[in-house]
Parts: structure tokens; sequence; C-alpha cells
């Protein structure tokens, strides 16, 4: 069983993820669901501390029950790797080693250069992460951007920002269209609620609303035309003037 | 209490993680763990439905408990977003409504450009997700792009994909440094493995390894230096040929 089988290797689909002796079932269920998440299928576990299959770990994985189906048990990292030409470690600390580290969304952008092929990331174990040993394995070692002062990602997570890494840019999102956004003493969100409910009550004192049953849509329809402005706050003022001098108390505060 | 304290506005340090109307304490703990893991520690909760404070939500954020204990509660999404000027909605799908829709990276990159102040990401409750009221509120909706066939990101998740793009644009890492990369014929890692695993077992029978202390370290070490070079099949071949000549076994195969 583990360490043998090579018949994974003409799966594309993007990199493989490689939990090295991962402690717990739950966090193997949750890893494969964030993979599935991210369109990755290829799984392979090396030396799980817990029996495998595992029953913690298929209720974690709801619905991404295909991606532990599908996992490959091996008996060491350096049979789980065997196979591929390129491998990052995920580590936060490389230590005493000459070794090229990249951020996530640099090691991405090799993985594409490279067509996306044949590709696997180490995980270490939740508690001690990878060893040495390990890190001696891969091409480069993989340092996720977060906060000094609470670096503690645990698996799912770390396997989550990988695998998005990968998903955001094999689709290679242009990711905006950028509009007419105001930047300069842009109104609060207050301000403009304080006009939209004045704008409603007049509304409703007007008659606007002749059937309750559209009253919610029309509301809403109203509500997000005016947040997709992009309003001022001096603009707000001006609408406020607006709606005083239409109902006739008033247009001073314009 | 809820919806009436400003005293947050003047707190810098990324935008407000807004979860509206959450369901499980626990998915709230686990969103604050996210949160701090990228930076973050403004939470705002609208209407949870369990008591708050909330005992797993405690357990569950395991070391970030400041976030949850500086958490406001508020009755309203419009309270929570009061006293912000930029509001992102997180959504799978905006519905029948003419929105700006963003890519997580493209709404940090305004958000920087904005001077990252007084911005909040909205978030709807586990099953449902934002409603069309909630959504109509924000200036542009957030498309995380992941597996359409299996998008279904946990709270947490979401929150960390949000705050991971934001500590990102915000730490503005160039990421990589680029060394000398071979791609071309790459040799695989078990072309590699073989090749070290006879180099060693060559040391060994030439009493290359005087200390059986220093074995492990000096073995890691070598390993690492190979990997590092980046070989292509060629060079593997080459080596092994090298190899045999050395040890005086022939060189025919270089």
């Amino acid at each position: 069983m583990a360490g043998t089988d090579r018949s994974r290797t003409q799966i594309v689909g993007g990199p493989r993820i490689i939990l090295v002796e991962p402690q717990l079932g739950e966090n193997i269920g949750a890893a494969a669901r964030a993979m599935l998440n991210c369109g990755l299928v290829d799984l392979a576990l090396v030396a799980p501390r817990e029996p495998w299959p595992n029953d913690k770990a298929q209720a974690m994985a709801s619905g991404a029950d295909v991606v532990l189906d599908e996992a490959i048990l091996f008996d060491t990292v350096e049979d789980a790797v065997a196979d591929l030409k390129w491998v990052y470690a995920t580590s936060a600390r490389p230590r005493d080693m000459t070794k090229r580290v990249l951020r996530p969304h640099a090691a991405v952008a090799e993985i594409r250069d490279n067509g996306d092929q044949q590709t696997g990331f180490l995980f270490g174990p939740e508690r001690s992460g990878l060893s040495n040993s390990h890190m001696a394995l891969a091409d480069a070692a993989i340092s996720v951007p977060v906060n000094p002062a609470y670096a503690s990602l645990n698996l799912a997570q770390a396997v989550l920002i990988i695998g998005y890494e990968w998903f955001k840019a094999m689709a290679d999102t242009p990711g905006h269209i950028k509009g007419n956004v105001v930047t300069h003493d842009k109104a609060t969100k207050a301000d403009i609620s304080a006009f939209l409910g004045r704008l409603e009550s007049h509304l409703e004192r007007h008659g606007f609303f002749r059937s309750e049953d559209m009253r919610p849509t029309v509301t809403r329809n109203l509500r997000n035309l005016f947040q997709r402005i992009g309003l001022t706050e001096q603009e707000v003022r001006t609408l406020q003037g607006v709606l005083s001098a239409l109902t006739g108390r008033g247009g001073s505060n314009r």
C-alpha cells in the first residue's frame, strides 16, 4: 500500500498536498475540504498518527470525501515526493539552511510558469512543523505572511492559503471592474442612512408605496442606488436640501 | 450597549470584520483567530443567535481572546457600519443588483489607496449568507475565487482569506528572491534521492562519517545542497557517472 502506488503520476489538476505525520483525523478532513474549495484533489498522507481511513476525517470533510477517498498513504516523505519535480515546504522558520524562501503568491507564479505539473507542497505535523530533514527535500521554503505576534495558522488554514493562491493564479482573474471611486470627503454610512431614512418617511407620507408587497424591494433598490454612487459629505447635504425643498420645509441647508 | 458605542472609530489597524447574525459561537471564535493571524482586531457582531459573551467562542479562539473581549455588539448592520466610509459585502452571489464585484486582492488594493481607514467587511449568517438588504448597504461586493463545484467556504475561512489579502497588501512584501530555476528536463526527486542514497553508502564505506553524532547533520547538509541546485536529468546522470568513476566502478553511464 504505502509508498508503492505510482498511479497518481498522471493525474492533472494542481499540486499535491502532502501532510507529513498529521496528528488528528479532524485536521486531515478540514484540509481536504480546504483543498476541494480550491480545486485541489491530490492528497498524500505520510505516516498519519491515527489509523487510516479515519472516521473523524470523513465527518469533518463534509462533501469533500472524494479527496479523502483518493488520498494515498506513504511511509516516508521521500516516497510521497518521488514522482514530483518541484517541492515546496511550508514552514514558519527555515533554520540554519541555505534555501530560497518564497511567499505563496510567488510560489504559485513559479508553478504556473513551470506548467502546473509534478509539484507538491509539504505541510508538517500540527505541533512541531517540518523537520530540517524534510525541509532539505524541498526546492524552496514557503513563508505565509501572517501577524508575527500570532502566527499559529492551523493545518487546514495553511492548506487553504496555498490552495487559494494557486486557484487565483490559475484562474488568472483580472479581479476588478474599476468604477469611479470617490475617496475625497466621502460621506459616512450614518450620513447616507439618515438621508435615506428621511427620504423613505417622506415617500411613505406621500403614498409612494402603493403595495405593501413591493415595499421591501422598492426600498432596497433605492438604498442600493444611493449607496452605489459613492456620495461625498457635500452631496449628502445637497440631497438633504433637495428633499427639504421638495417637501416644502425650506431649502436653507443646501 | 449595542449600536451606541462609537469609541471604536479612532481605532487603527485594519478593516472592521462584521459578522451578521452569526449562528454558532465556535465560528465566531474561529473567525477571531483568523483575524488575529492577519493582524485584524476590530470585530463587530450583529445580533448573534447565541447569547454573548459565549464560552464556545472563547474556547475556539485559543489565544485570540483579545479580539473577542474587544468585540462590539450591534442590533443592526446599519449601526455596525455607521462610522465607516467603505463597506464591502462578502457574498457568493450578488443577486439582481447593480453593484461592483471585486476579488479580495482588488478590494484590499482599494483599501490601501484609501488610506486603510473606516472600512468594514460584511459576512453573512453561516447558512443563508447576506440578504439583499444587507448587500445594499455596501459599496461593492467581494467574490472570493474558489472552485465553483465546491464553493462553501466556512465563516472563519472566508475571514481568513480577506484578512490574508489585507495583511499581504499592507506588508507589501516583494515575496521572492528569485534564483536560477531550471525548468527544462528537471530531474525527479526519485532520481536525486537515488543518487544521494548511492553517494551516502559510498561515503559510509569510505569512512567519511567520522563521528556518529555528526552524521545526521552532515547528511542533511549534503542533501540540501544537491536539492538546491535544481538538477536536470542529464546532470543527475552525470553525477552518477562521476560517482561510479570515483569509486572505481567504471564511468560508462556518464
